[in-house]
Order: structure tokens, then C-alpha cells, then sequence
């Protein structure tokens, strides 16, 4: 039996998929007839029920994959591909205070709530109250909305916050706002961007050597490849995603001054023997 | 002022980095000189401090990509940007259960250790002793142990557990191991494999396909390419990672029934309009 | 003024394109209105020439890539990214006699017969008639039928030829066919062969194993990545074509014994110090 | 039999490779004993010989991809797999003459000799003597400079030629020498450019649209992932080349005015339903 209140995920037969917050009595419409929800709550997850139409519905316990599958989306979003390398770089786990600008649709702020756990809190910042207001949706109807703090509001005067563990930016000018980011977290905490084109790449690491205020960059981009699940004709899907944004990280400088980063910032990343892929 | 017992990395003025456990009245040498941990732990996170010899040393709380950076290795290990999607697949996040085999030097293992939180537990099977201490050493550096329970042993009479809420398979022939792969985790949870070669995946996929104990297959791999940091000659590396795997993820098949899962457990996988990257 | 019989590329405003050999006399009928082929004539290459609605064309002499994009398909097809490779591995040029089995639409012909020139030979063999005729099709309208010569048969038989400078091979189980490969080829000469899955390439090495019959073994694939030609944004195209086949190239062993050939077969093809990409 | 002058290749055991015009009485050093070539002379393609210590040398016919590897390199060489792709792109066959800047030390200057065949002629300018006289030693070793003529020259003030078929340039700032590109040309002709950073793609696709004397743009770049050739335990090798240069290609506009151009010079490019890879 699943708790009322659970998330649950249902698979229609022809792998369509419904994300729901349990509630008794509900009844969920699907292109294969009525699904009563009463009847998911008794038959526990892995579970396999029948629409009225005797259509089988699987009864699945969604992933973080899965949630961000689900949003309702009115932005490009930031794909699993490279929230996952994102979480690791930013050293996001439970309890951390992470601060993240722009909102958007929410798939990262998602991620980062369902990752910080109830110890740790997510902040988020986005100029258009539109999106902001999609994000909350997304992030209710998934039941993480109490571990994120929304603001409608542009950056350019900065952030409340001052100490907090890490930063992400998806802005379409990150350049301006180089400054607010390095005083956002905490001394030589990870901050880092989502840049669509390499134009923006330049003007970034040309502010971040300006104003000397970031250090130990990292500039990457990261393909995922399908492939057709075939044992006897494998081979990769037809066609891929070819580019999805340039991610770049640093961390905030601390108190180093330029004379002790004895190497230049922008050389001080990844000594060939220790990089990691 | 940091406590005794926190995780602190030390970045050399040339990039070189050491991770600790702060401990009162150790000395760490470095190829620049001694430097007092006294004083690191004194002086806080973002701070500078100089060895013996003068030498500028930056303290930064490491993130779990410097932990997995810093690991000492005696097999291939599975990189962050494997990693980070793994996590997303398998929905691992604080309080799950997940289970892990073969440990290696324990990469991955640390990942999940940290994702988990102290709410969580990780489970890691592993045949040979020697790479099994190897990891808790690993995790010991990193006060990560508390968090796993360690086997060694050989996976072909099972795991212990039979509810885990997530299950990774690093193993050279994982499709002798189907059976015990469906048996370990819930119903409906998923299952996350790394394979190195083509024959490998096939193989796999044809034990899928007749145990049908799996569902909703899923099989990519993920490159990472490196940008130069140079605002005015951005261009990538030379060089890069070709390959470090294939990842294959399905779900346990759960009560599903051959008739009811109407479209072919492989096809199942993933509707065009909803796959993500 | 354009000689009649020449090859002209006619470029529609919104960028659709239309090969035509020019003969005297003719109209093209294009969604912009009539375009009157003498006119072209009287014009050059590089002129615009209006239709009878006055939209403008452009008048370019196509190369041998818009060539390729102008054929009609009834098959999958060799790209250009792919074809450019395999001309320079099989050492194709001016004079070159070369086999092809299957001849599909013609895309690897074409290039095949534009590259060996009017001193060089192409034969190419197909089993279905079909495929055959549509070849022949899309050669002469580019007049360059008369380089080549077609077979609509089986090669399990062999070839007709025994003493070709290069054989590429893009058939479902060339794995059947490496004793024939061999045998139509001079001593030590290259040959090719497209794969779409990694079964194919895994059953063909096999095959080259234990016959002994070539040696010298490469195997790649080859990805291709579009830019917007954008200065102020620049990016990647969104999407990208992921896999049009592998790639596997060899040598006719020709007299060399196993034991002269000191490595294996599959070792010896490239040292790592003279690879190239 | 092989005839004085040709050019063999000479494959040790261990898969070193040597390039040679057959001369009579010559003979070989090489790591394994004295080889003599008049002996190679006597025993054909495909052959077997003998050096002095009794190791077994193979002798082959080079293709260009071989020729393109032996060369002896003073500057980064432009490689197989772009060459290919430039090839068709440029529309470079027999009796083409092509126009190409920089020398460097020959690599794509080779190719283009080997293709436009003895009809054909390659016109390749370079400012330093010191490539310019590499590239010819280069060239006269595989009997291919009599097909080239060198210019030692900058091209800022343009080129001899004025009706060539196409150009390639390979040089620093590419972006200068826009009009002197469009004007070697033929109306309606070929032009492509290897460009290594972002920031001169960016910096040419602003001057040609500043300029609007080149149309039809594409921006790509290729990428080639080796696999190791073991039939049941395929995969690709560790590690890939990861950049060696963006390509850009374009067309000399010819007559069209900006209206006629009715789409804007970098959007007529490629309409999607007629894109190749």
C-alpha cells in the first residue's frame, strides 16, 4: 500500500507517463480510459492496474530523472546530462544552501531540492514572475516546494543571500554579473554558469580575469549519446542532441591575493595529471 | 575558524591539491614546504596560508567532484561525468538505499555515500579484499565510511538486500547476473550497469530479453569535452576522453505480466517526445 | 557563356537548389515560376537570372558535394563526411580503378567516378535491379555514367574483376564475403566497409581473424557537427545527425605468411606515433 | 615487377611505415637490417622481402591518406578527415585549379596535387619560406610537385590567379583577407577556411556579412572516434583527437545584389530537408 501524499508514476502501455501526488478518491483521465487512484494506493509500487478499459498501467516510484522529465516547461531547459555533472562540481548534497538565477522552468531548481534534502535550501531568483509562478507549480506538484525560496527579481543589485555553498547562473548576460556571483558564496565556494553560445563564453572569462574575483576555471560541454537497446543490431539512435549550452565553473577567489595565485587564474584549473573526466 | 574532523583541500600555487581531515597539531608536507594544519584550521574556508618556505596555499572546502578527484586507485574508476547522470537515473538522493557491485577503488561508492546522506545507506559488493579495503581507506579519508556497508564476495548466490531502493552493477559479465539484479531492489526500482565494450551490452540485452526481468532499457554513453579557458582564443582541448564506458539503466519489471507490458520490454524505453538529454 | 552539356546548379532565393545538365530549349518549372535554360546559357556562373516572375536564381557550378545532395534516394545513403574519408584511405585519384558492392542509390558512386576521372574506372555491383537502374539514373543526369560500369548480381560468386586499385564494400554481412573482397583487389591494396551496427563490426573482425586474408585493420566513425553561422551567437545546431555507419578499412594480406607478419593482423594498423586523424 | 619511380611504402613487423620513389641500386636503412630495393623493385605490390637480418618487410602501394602520414611536419598539419570533407565541399577533382594559402608543411597542398590529377594544377601561397621549402621537399618525395606552383608571399595584396575553382585558406586572421578570397575565384566558386578558436569564426562571419561578398555559409567541424579492432571486445579507444579546427565554407556571391539575395547571405545556406552530412 503507498502513503497518501507519495509520488507516484504511472506507464501507460504504450510508455506515456503520469507523475501524481496520491490523493484518495482521485481518478486519473488517460488516452487508455480511467485510472482510479484508490486502486494505485492498494497495490504498492511495481504494481500493474487496470483502467476501466482493462488497459495495464504500471505503478512506478519516479526518479529525479523521471521528475524532470514531468515539468511543464515555457524555457529551454537544463537537462539531466548536465544537471548531474552540475550537482558534482557545485559539491550539492544534503544540506547544502545553493543560490541559483534564473528560475525558469524549474528543472534544476528541482534537482537541487530534491538533492539539498530537508536540511538544505535552494534559493531562486528569476525576473519574470511568469516563470517563477511555473516553477512553483512544477516544484508543488512534485511535493519539493518547501525547499525552495523563490524571488521575482533581477540580480543586477545582487543577492540576499552572502553565505551561501554554491552558485549556479543560467542569465543570458553572466558577464554583468560576475561581482554579485563571487559575493554570493561563501570564500572559495563553486559558482557556475550555463552559456548557450561562445560569445558569451569570451565575455565571461574576459570579466572573470577583469575583475579577478573568480579563480580555478573550467569550461566543458557534455554529449550523451543513444543507443537503440537491440542486442543483435546495436548501434547509436539516428540523430542526437548536439547541444544543449557550454557549462563553466570556478570558485569564488577567497582571500588570495594575485601575487599568491603565483599561476594566472585562468591556469590554475586542472593539472593534466588530476583531471577528471 | 574551521573544526577538527572537517574536510579541507589544499590547492598549491601550481594547482596541486591535498585533501584532509582537520586534525589539532598535524603537519602536512608539502613540495612547497611543511604547513601547519594549526593554522589552516584557524584560518577558515577561502583563506591563504604560506608553508614554511612562504609558499601561498589556498584552503577551499573540497566538493564531492575534488573528493572523487582525490581518491587513490588501483582499478578504472567511473568518472563525475558518469556519474552525475547515474544519480539522476537511479533517483539517488538523501535517504536512499542503494546497492552497489563491484566496488573497485570505490569512485562511485563515494558518490553515492555522499548523495545519500546520513539518512541513507550504500551497500557495495566487491570479490577481491584488496580493492575492497582499498575503498575504505577511500572513504575513511573522507569520513564517508559510516555510510557503507562493505561485502566481499562473490554476487552469484545473491545480495543480503531485497528491497534497495537502487542497484549499480560495475562486474566484467553483468548478464550472468540478471536474476539477482531483479531480486535486490523493489519493484518497479531501477537498475544502472557500466560496461566497457559493445559485446558486453549485447550480451546484456539478450539476457534481458529472455529473463524479461527488466524493462524500460536505456542505453548511452556521455563524452566530455574540455574548452581552453582563454577569453580570446576559445577553442577545446586537444585531446579528450573517448571512452570510459557505456551505461545501460532499466527498471525492475515488477508484477507486469508479458501480455500486459504490450510493447516489447525493449521498446518500451523511451516515447520520442518525452526523451531528455 | 555556359557550353550545352555542362552541369549547372540553379539556387532558389529561399536556398533550394536544382541541378541541370543545360541543353537548348529547355524550361525549368521551379515554385518561383519559369526559368528559361537559355537564358542561363547566355549568362555564366555566378549571374542571377530572373524567372518569369521575376524571382531571382543564382547560377553556380556545383561541386561534387551539391552533387551527392542532389540525388534521388530509394535507399540510405554514404554521406559526404564518410565519402571524403574513404576516398583517401582507398587512395581513389585520377586513373583509379575501384570496386563498389551495393550500389544503393549511388552517393559513394558518383564521388567514386567524379574523383577517378575519365582515365579512371568504377564497377559497381548490386543485387537488385531496382537500386541498379536508379544508379544509372542519377549518374547520367550528372554525366557521369560513363566512368562506371554496373553489375545487378550476387558477389557470392565473386567478382568479375581480379586486379582492382581499391574495394569498398557496403552490403548486410560482409562478414560472408572477405575471401571475394580479397580476391578483387591487387596484393596490399586498400578495402572499406560501412557498418551500420556494432554486431556487423565485431562478425567481420572475426572473419578477417580467421581468414588472414587482410590485414592492416582500422575502424572509426566519423561526426559531423553544424555551426549557426551566426558572429554575435555563435553556437551548434540544436540537433546533429549521431550515426550514419561505422567505418572498417584493411589490406589485401597479399604474400605475406603469418609468421612474416610478425604482430597480429589486427595489431599492426596504426603505431601510435604516426596515427592521423 | 614495379617500375623506377614509383613511390612504395615499406611495412616493417612491427607496423612502421616508410614512404620511397623506387630508385635502382638504393638501399633502405631501417631498424631492423638493410633492405635493398632493387629487390623490392623485382617483387611486385603485396610482396614480402626480406632485410639483411632476414625480417620481413612489406611492400605497398601508398594511398594519399599514406603519403598525407608520412610527411614531415614543422607546423600543425591539416588531417585526413578534414581533407576529405574539403574535398567534396571545395568540389576539388581532376583538372581543378585550386588556390590555397597557407603552405604550412604541405599536408592539404598534397592532397590537392594528388586529386586535380596531371590536368589539373594547385597554386599555394605561404609568407615563410622556410614551410614554402618543407612543403616542396615534401612533394617532389612522392612525385607530386610538378602539379604545384609555390608562391612565397604574403596575400595582402591578393593573389595572382583570378579565375580559380576554389580556395583554401588556412591562416591567422582569415578575416583580412576577405575581398583578396572573393576575388581569386570564379563567380559562384568554392572558398573554405580552417580556423582553429571561436573568436575567428566569429570575426570572419562578421567581416563576410560586413562585406557581402561571400554567401552560402556552413560552419562545422568533424569529429573521428577510433575503435579497437577486436571482434568480442569492441570498443573505441581511450583517447581522441578533440579539435583540430573549425572549417568554414562559403561561395563567391557572383552578380546577385542584396535584393536578389532575398534571404540574408548567412541564413540561404541549407535549407533543413536538404542538409547532408
Amino acid at each position: 500500500m503507498i502513503e497518501p501524499g507519495q509520488l507516484v508514476q504511472l506507464v501507460s502501455p504504450k510508455g506515456k507517463r503520469y507523475l501524481r501526488l496520491l490523493q484518495d478518491g482521485e481518478v486519473l483521465q488517460t488516452h487508455d480510459g480511467l485510472l482510479s487512484m484508490d486502486e494505485v494506493r492498494q497495490a504498492d509500487f511495481g504494481a500493474t492496474i487496470k483502467t476501466h478499459l482493462g488497459r495495464p498501467y504500471r505503478v512506478v516510484k519516479p526518479t529525479i530523472y523521471d521528475l524532470i522529465k514531468g515539468i511543464k516547461r515555457k524555457t529551454q531547459i537544463i537537462y539531466p546530462k548536465e544537471i548531474g555533472y552540475i550537482l558534482m562540481k557545485l559539491g550539492v548534497g544534503p544540506g547544502s544552501r545553493v543560490v541559483e538565477c534564473g528560475t525558469g522552468s524549474g528543472s534544476l531548481t528541482m534537482a537541487l531540492a530534491w538533492y539539498v534534502g530537508d536540511t538544505g535550501k535552494v534559493y531562486t531568483y528569476e525576473r519574470r514572475a511568469e516563470f517563477s509562478e511555473l516553477c512553483a507549480k512544477n516544484l508543488d506538484q512534485v511535493a519539493l516546494g518547501h525547499r525552495v525560496q523563490r524571488y521575482i527579481r533581477d540580480i543586477e543589485e545582487g543577492f540576499e543571500q552572502t553565505d551561501a555553498d554554491a552558485l549556479f547562473l543560467d542569465v543570458r548576460t553572466p558577464d554583468m554579473y560576475v561581482p554579485q556571483a563571487a559575493a554570493v558564496v561563501k570564500p572559495g565556494a563553486p559558482v557556475g554558469f550555463l552559456l548557450p553560445t561562445t560569445n558569451q563564453i569570451s565575455n565571461l572569462l574576459a570579466e572573470i580575469e577583469t575583475t579577478g574575483l573568480l579563480t580555478d576555471l573550467e569550461v566543458v560541454e557534455i554529449l550523451l549519446r543513444r543507443y537503440k537497446p537491440v542486442s543483435d543490431r546495436l548501434r547509436p539512435e539516428d540523430r542526437m542532441v548536439a547541444h544543449t549550452g557550454y557549462l563553466v565553473f570556478a570558485r569564488n577567489r577567497g582571500a588570495a591575493s594575485s601575487e599568491e595565485l603565483a599561476a594566472p587564474a585562468i591556469a590554475a584549473a586542472e593539472p593534466e595529471d588530476t583531471v577528471l573526466e
